[in-house]
């Protein structure tokens, strides 16, 4: 008799840990070191961004320029040898649809470089600066962008503000290019650390 | 009355598993993401570092050196507009205080860059090479550093030694600059990620 | 008698609630911010790297070129001052053995910069990009090398395709160099997050 008061907090102590140990269940998923199915992400976007390499006349449109090149190349125009060691810092404006005009929510900033001679591929690192109605903070992103392929991803390694300790992977596609002057990356950004 | 015994069993296990729980609970909490009050950093930590760039006369003192320009820069005299496209390699000595003479517990060691036409803006990606009594290993950071904001922040994006795995947010302060030949950076670095 | 059936209920749940707590506390334990002893890497690998830089006469073997460096340097020669200043861009082949000639797994693509006017230390941010039968995805990689040490520890701070959100660490150890032109690096990688 005397046992059955214990039982009962007993139960409701079990279904209290049940619940705790649910949450940190769920909370901990991210660390399931064999799980092969991609987990869904805890956040998706999408955004252009759109890069104006400076060529010696377009000063004023320029949102970015050489800065590093190899011995057979300069700063004015990407070198041959499918542009290999040439070095781009930019700024570019970030738009919600594929048109350069649009508003811009942010800034994409940092540097890539080709680094390859037999074919175009490149490196980047870079951040998304967000300065919206949407959101405030950053994401940063590095990784191989082999150009020649249609989708190529890369990692977001940090975020910052509204994206604060998100990592995730982004896949960057080429949604136009126009010479060697204008492109525009199309970016999927998946996050699956979102705190 | 023989229930008695399975009871008490019960309970010390019952005990045992809100223990384990709360373990789980405590060390997965960064895994909440949709958890809006920042969490408790599990480290925090602030340094000072100092850049002094060369300039065509201070070789001996020197931490820093532009390495990368646009067409129109040099590597002697950060270029106009805002110094975009400049690209410069460092090695600053970090200090506890604010004082460039106190003794060094590391070096940050890394790259920057300016890249907006516009305003003084710029993208660092470096690390912090610890070797004092106090650390041994290296944080490694990146991320875009709008000068003219009071605070920046920016990602730790990793960690080896003392710092192993960690990531996290540091936030950057201009503490002092002179002229175009030195600045100090504050950086208040906290860690939501020890192991 | 009555308490019995409860109390048989009741031990099943705990062992479950044990059951469910032990995989939430493994899967977690990577959020342990005391732990000091390490813990297993659930992936371990090892591979070369090897890096043949332009030097003005080995165009077609070059594998990495110099495109940024300081006042007094140029971009065919390593600078004077243990190359501080000199940035270098490059795409080498990935080996499992420590042979140059051995087929490649896969590119190291990115960027390693010397930045130390006193002694020899690089800065690398860059990323192993693979595509053999064994792997295909790639792992980005930042951190100070200070090349004098035997072993260098850099973060592993992303990863996609099969290493899709890896974090780790990556030892150095530069296996081999012939004069300024030739240097191979082992890189023993441990990722501590899979997914």
């Amino acid at each position: 008799m005397e046992a059955k008061a214990p039982s009962s907090t007993l139960l409701a102590l079990s279904f209290l840990l049940l619940f705790i140990s649910f949450l940190s269940h769920s909370q901990a998923s991210h660390g399931n070191h064999i799980r092969k199915p991609r987990p869904k992400p805890c956040k998706e976007m999408v955004f252009y961004f759109h890069d104006i390499i400076y060529n010696g006349r377009n000063m004023k449109n320029a949102t970015s320029a050489i800065v590093g090149a190899p011995a057979w190349g300069n700063m004015t125009i990407l070198s041959g040898m499918n542009h290999f060691g040439d070095v781009v810092v930019f700024d570019d404006p970030i738009t919600l649809d594929n048109n350069l005009h649009s508003p811009a929510v942010g800034r994409a900033q940092g540097i890539y470089l080709y680094d390859k001679k037999e074919i175009f591929t490149s490196w980047l690192a870079f951040s998304f600066v967000f300065n919206s109605t949407e959101h405030v903070g950053t994401l940063t992103f590095a990784g191989a962008d082999p150009l020649m392929n249609k989708t190529r991803d890369v990692s977001v390694v940090g975020g910052t503000g509204d994206f604060f300790m998100a990592r995730g992977v982004a896949t960057l596609m080429t949604d136009a290019f126009e010479g060697e002057v204008y492109f525009r990356l199309r970016v999927d950004i998946k996050l699956y650390e979102c705190w």
